[in-house]
This record gives C-alpha cells, sequence and structure tokens, in this order.
C-alpha cells in the first residue's frame, strides 16, 4: 500500500495544551454564574445516584475483585459498598459503577457522559486529600469543561470512526480536575495533559459488554495517574493534544480547534448537561414520556385497545425489540419501555429486570402497542394515540421528551430518580441524605461526606 | 461536514480475537526449536540490562514518586532499584525504565520494541505468584508473538498516523502474557484482550520526552490489568480486536488480518528481534560501525583530516544537528556518533552524555566528520572514506549495522552491552551474575532470581 505520513498535518494549530493549562490552573473559584454551579451540583448528584445504583451489580464485583489482586491501600471509598482502596482504583471503580446502567448524565452536543471520568477520579482524591465540596465542584466544572470542548471539536468524526467518546477524551477531563485539585503549576498541568493525551479509552465495539462503563472509570484512572505523574516531573510534548501527531490529528480527521479556545471560561459545557429519567436508550423518551402523560389521564391498563406511536426511524433501529425476553433486551424494546411507563409512571432501572419483562399484564399492554416510522418527525419527539376498548380516542405529541434540554429534570425528579437508583442499595434514609449532601456539596469545607 | 458511518467497515474479518485466545491457552509450553527460545532469553536479558541500566534516571524517578503516592502494596520488585509495588505499578515503571535509554530491542518490520510491554508485566506477575521461570519465558515469546502479528497486519499505516505501535500494540501482548501466567480458559483470555483492545497506549508527537517510555510501560499495565479483570469474569466484546468498530479498523486503514493468522503457532516472531548496539537512533549505527572498524585499523584520532559519509536520506533527516550541546542532542548527531565511535570504541550511554558530547577531542573529531545523502545507499547501509593528515585513504562499506538481523549481537556483546549499563547503577558483579540468571532463567523452578 502507499506510504502516506499521517492522517492529517496541520502545523499551526493553536497551543491547544497550553491554552488549556492556563485555563485550568488560572480561572477563579465559582468563576461561572450561580446557574452554572447549580447544573454542576446537579451533575454530580445525579453521578452520585447512578455509582450507588449500580454498586452491587455484577459487572462492579468483577472490577472490584480484580483490584483486590493489587492489595490497595484503603486511600478512597467505593460508592455503595463497604471496601476502600487507592485513589486511582477508586477512580476506576466509582467510574465503572456510574455507567453500568447508562443512566449517567449525557452532554447531548458529543453523547460525552462528562461526570464519569471526571467525578470519579475528583472525589477519590478530594475525600483522600481532605479537600473542600468546593474545590471538589470546582474541578468538576472545569474537567467537564475541558472534555466537552475537546469533544466539541472532533465530533462526530471521531466518534463515527469508532470511538466512546465518553473514554477517549475523558482522561484529559480527568487530568484537568486532578491537575486543578493537586494546585499544579500551569506548567506541570500542561505535561499532565500531555501524558493522558497518550491514552485515549475506548471502542463502540464494546458497548453490551462490562467493559463499556469500565471507559470512563479508566479514563478517570488514567487522568490522575497523569496527574500525579505531572506533580513529580514527570514530562510530555507541551503539544500533545494539537501537534500533527498529537492527540487530536492522530484520531479524528475533524480538528475544529475554535471550539476550544472560543469564548473559553466564559461559556460552561456542563450548563449543557442533561439527566435520563429513563433507564434505557434515549430514543425511547419522548415515548415513555407519552405514555406516562397517559397515565396521568386516569386511564386504567385493562381498557387500552392499542397505543399507536409515530417516531423516529432510529427508535426502532436501536429499539424495535417486539418480544423482549430478559430486561436487558426490555431496555431495547420500546414497546416494553412503553407499556412500564403507562402501568409504572416511570422507567428506571427496576422496570427492566427480566420480572417484569416477563410480567404477564406487561406483556399484554406490550402487545397493544404498534410503532410506526414518521419521517416528519425529529429524533426527540414523538406522536402517540391511545384507543380505548370503549371507543375513546386520545391523542399526545411530545416535542422534547422530560430530561431533555428544553423540559431538563426539576430537583425533585432528580431526588426522585436518585432515591429510587440508591435507596434498594443503601436505603431510602441514607439515600435522601446523600443527594441532600451531593446538591449541597460545595459548603462542605473538607472531609466530603456524602 | 458529510457524515461518514466509520473509517472501515469490514464485518467478515476472521474470529481474530478467539484464535489469538486459542492460541495463547493452548500452544504447548515450550512449543518451538531451541532457536527461538534461545531468542526470547537474549529478548529477556537485553530488556534487563536495559531497565537496570535507566533505573536511577529522573524518568523513572518521577514515575516512582508518581505511583508512591498510591501507597501501592509491595508485591513486586523494581528492577536496579530498592523499592517494591503492587504488579501492576512494578509493570508500569519497569516497563518505563526499560525504554528510557531507546536502547531495548527492535522487531524492525513494525519498529516495535516488543519486550518493554510483555516482560513488564510478565516478570511481575511470575515473580509475585512465584511462577517458574520457564512459563516466564513462554510468556514472553507468545506475547511478543501476539503484539508483533498485530502489528505486521496494521503496519505502516497505524505507524503513519502517528501511533506509537510499541504501545498501541503492546497492551494486547501483555494481555495475553499475563493471561497465560494466570491460566485462564480461552473465554477468559478472549475477553482479557477484548478489555486491553480499549486501551491502546501512545503517540509519536511524544518522542523526546518521558511519555515516550512511559508508552511501554502503561500498556503493560493496561494488559495486566484487563487480565485480572477477566480472572474474575468481567467480559468484553468477543471481537474486539477485528470488528468494524473493534481496535483494528478503529486505528488503521491497513488490516491484513493474514499476518495474524497464517502460521500462528510456527512461525515466531521473536526469533526476528533485534538488539541496538548503540544508545541511538539506528539510522546511526552503519556509520558507527564503520568508525569502530576503522579505529581498529589502529589510526589515531589526531591524525585524522576527515571522514566522508555517504548515507541514506533518513540519516540527516532524523540525526544531522552538526553542532550537539547536550548528550540528548548528540543522539541526534550522526557526526558526535561517528566520532565516539572511533575514540571509545562504543556509543552506549555514557557516550551520549553533555560531558562527552562537550569534550574538546571529540569536538575537534566531530568537525572533521561530514556527510552527504546518497540515494543509491539504503537505510541499513553507510560508506565512509578516511583520510589522515599523511595522505592514507580508508574506505570501508556497511551493507548491515552491526546488531541488524544479519548480523546479529553474539552473546558476548550481549553481556558487554549488558554490563556497560547495568554495571554502573548495580556494580559489575552483580550485573555479570544478573545477565547470566536472565539467560538461563527458563532453567529456574519458582521464585525467580535475577
Amino acid at each position: 500500500m502507499a506510504r502516506n505520513t499521517i492522517v492529517k498535518a496541520e502545523h499551526n494549530a493553536p497551543p491547544i495544551t497550553r491554552i488549556l493549562a492556563e485555563f485550568i490552573v488560572g480561572h477563579p473559584t465559582n468563576g461561572w454564574n450561580p446557574s452554572v454551579d447549580q447544573e454542576a451540583h446537579r451533575t454530580f448528584a445525579n453521578w452520585v445516584g447512578c455509582a450507588i445504583g449500580a454498586a452491587q451489580h455484577e459487572t462492579v464485583d468483577a472490577a472490584v475483585a480484580g483490584v483486590m489482586e493489587l492489595s490497595p491501600a484503603p486511600q478512597a471509598s467505593l460508592l455503595g459498598r463497604g471496601e476502600k482502596v487507592d485513589i486511582a482504583n477508586a477512580a476506576l471503580i466509582n467510574g465503572i459503577s456510574s455507567h453500568t446502567f447508562d443512566f449517567d448524565d449525557t452532554h447531548l452536543k458529543t453523547i460525552i457522559h462528562p461526570a464519569g471520568p471526571v467525578a470519579s477520579s475528583a472525589l477519590a482524591l478530594a475525600e483522600h486529600q481532605g479537600l473542600s465540596g468546593r474545590s471538589l465542584i470546582d474541578a468538576l466544572i472545569i474537567g467537564i469543561e475541558v472534555s466537552c470542548r475537546v469533544g466539541n471539536a472532533i465530533y462526530p468524526d471521531h466518534y463515527d470512526r469508532g470511538w466512546h467518546i465518553t473514554g477517549s477524551t475523558g482522561m484529559l477531563g480527568s487530568a484537568a480536575a486532578c491537575s486543578r485539585l493537586l494546585a499544579l503549576s500551569v506548567d506541570q498541568t500542561q505535561m499532565a495533559l500531555g501524558i493522558a493525551a497518550s491514552q485515549p479509552i475506548g471502542l463502540r465495539e464494546q458497548f453490551g459488554t462490562m467493559t463499556k462503563p469500565f471507559h470512563p472509570g479508566a479514563a478517570a484512572k488514567a487522568g490522575l495517574m497523569a496527574a500525579l505523574l505531572a506533580r513529580h516531573g514527570f514530562t510530555s510534548s507541551p503539544r500533545a493534544i494539537e501537534a500533527p501527531r498529537g492527540l487530536l490529528q492522530v484520531f479524528s480527521d475533524k480538528t475544529d480547534w475554535n471550539e476550544i479556545t472560543k469564548n473559553l471560561g466564559e461559556t460552561w459545557e456542563v450548563g449543557l448537561n442533561t439527566y435520563k429519567p429513563f433507564a434505557c436508550g434515549i430514543v425511547n423518551h419522548p415515548s415513555i414520556d407519552g405514555c406516562i402523560q397517559f397515565r396521568n389521564l386516569g386511564i386504567a391498563a385493562e381498557k387500552i385497545k392499542s397505543i399507536s406511536l409515530k417516531v423516529h426511524s432510529l427508535v426502532l433501529e436501536l429499539c424495535g425489540k417486539k418480544s423482549p425476553k430478559t430486561g436487558l433486551e426490555g431496555k431495547f424494546s420500546v414497546y416494553h419501555s412503553c407499556a412500564v411507563g403507562f402501568i409504572y409512571g416511570e422507567a428506571g432501572e427496576h422496570q427492566y429486570t427480566d420480572a417484569v419483562v416477563q410480567d404477564p399484564q406487561v406483556v399484554q399492554l406490550r402487545d397493544c402497542v404498534q410503532a410506526a416510522v414518521d419521517h416528519s418527525i425529529p429524533e426527540d419527539a414523538a406522536e402517540l394515540t391511545l384507543q380505548t376498548i370503549d371507543g375513546e380516542t386520545h391523542h399526545i405529541r411530545i416535542d422534547h421528551a422530560i430530561g431533555s434540554l428544553e423540559r431538563p429534570l426539576s430537583n425533585a425528579e432528580l431526588r426522585a430518580k436518585f432515591i429510587g437508583q440508591a435507596g434498594p442499595v443503601i436505603g431510602d434514609k441514607l439515600a435522601q441524605q446523600a443527594f441532600d449532601r451531593a446538591m449541597t456539596v460545595s459548603e462542605q469545607q473538607g472531609n466530603i461526606a456524602l
């Protein structure tokens, strides 16, 4: 084959690595408006709930067992579990746990799940070093800013070629957050970003396996280790992110530097973060939302003759399973998702168990759901028509599903989601306390408690 | 920009991940001819010498200091140092150390330095588990086979696009070696390869910084962790290496599956491994070789009027520094390299110190060296003409430099290289003992000592 030199060779990229390092170190604490700070607290609380919610899952059990072979020092807590491990492996495990149910936050512009790689390392480090909740939230906002801006620069090409963008940008966000928490100098932070740049994590091929949630965890760990090495003088290329053979040009054909540099420190990507109300693929959400609204009309399930959906083509492409048999298959069935939305009024992890998927009442309603593609309907919309056996007809159009940027979860809804996840693991009382502490974590002076 | 789906989408690739897992688990111990086994011992010994040689370097100091922040359990030794750390971080540090002086082994077909990622994790694991030297060498051969065959499948496209192929294939070799040492099942080994596949390490942009040697170390650690997780039931895609969104199609346009599957278990890549005799870029080696041969003619340095080189264009492109000031710059100067070759009869790490680069005698001879590109001369050749102030002319043509496949280092030369590196760190006596033990490591029954 012909030998080409490199994919791209753009030599005049701005000094992105340096610009980000100066931003990470220099931006003032709480240097954004209150709504951004509030969104960061919501992001943090949602992440904690997801991590506790999956803490006893076999995915997390397997990862913890592997880590225990290293006899790690008990430096930091595993959310929802009793063990403590070293900070690097706490970042790994909490990152895995938080993404296990695919229920964490989403930066819709890039499909990055930004909290996992950043919060996992930041919390481990903050706990171990006795840092304040304020510095934790600062680090979270700044780390998310770095990974999401890098994501904006390379999305969609980078994602389309097969990278799981959460892990392949997340190590930079983690390095940023940890550099900030460790109070590294600008030079050291630049090196930390460079060390992290050599460790992109994650292939989309892993979707459906435990290695998918491994990606944010491994990214968190890689970024933390990068910051620890840089703290002790370890060096990397000062242009590791932007050089012709640096990260972005190596793994994406699209490299829009402006997405990284424009209004840096003035606009905030965490403000664009969203939280899934339902524990399944986001394409199902408008249809579930509509079914919950039907339920709220007071219609009884046994009165339903049919529920007809008009949806975007992706819904049936990704979630078209007519007769799911397992909980996992239920997540890929818009029919099951609609049925549980109507019967339970929610579609959390508990509505995607094998038992619920096989429940005769659920199966009966599921079989009444029909879906057709309508090319006039956008991805985040759906039209639903319900007919009763008595001849009534109800029609709902969802333009933006609950949980979207246009219809964000309220704090009360976020709280209910949190308790729905964490309650079965640590009990409702501790779950309520953990949510309240997470939502006000920046008020804690040190030795953060959840 | 137009949204394409993925770079390639070859759906009919052979089941590479499974094929490799079956090979890793099933190939019999010492199942190759004695020359292959001998080459593996030479590879191991050379790697040990390199790791001890750089053990006190500031690169390794910085990495150890970073790792010590985790308070690691003392599970495995750091070569040439007193500390013990957990096996994952021992793999990291020994891998960094072994590549710090760029003096380790080279698989010339791919420019992979295969020992670093594989030996670093295998030795840590073998030490901690009290395994035999035989199983260590088996794992080394099999791990190198995996990473080099994967390298053959994607080289040169993958390297040309900017990946440091040692780290970006090495995590698979490490996972293979560790899966073998842990006696994982075929299914578990397939999962370990899959987990490792999500963690390719290394950008060529890092060359010249500490993050270059970080790559083999991080690859060793990633592969070891992948095997530990798989041992406890962690899952990954069973087609993580070959699927359309698997590793090879995501990060290379060239994916020649045949390079992985053909004659697997019958031919051995470790048999193609080479060892640098000189501590600088391989393009300088033919010229240094020629200058040592001039020295061996008994010519005195002060009698030299000129040494004229005819070389491949890469020599001046990569190593054309006329007036280096530091030891590191000296490595990128064919002029300095020739001068020390003549004066010292060697070009080890000690000939690339600031002091030697600035030594007036070296500078004087360096200034007598001239180099010109000759397009008829291949990469591994050089023509040298020496003229004395008395009017004598000597001419040498080097077709293959010492250390190449055609003129491999003898065991005695390998021993001299080892002691030249390890002696200053642990003393000549222990260095000699370590070399002898490394060269016969497969005879050790357990609790491997070097």
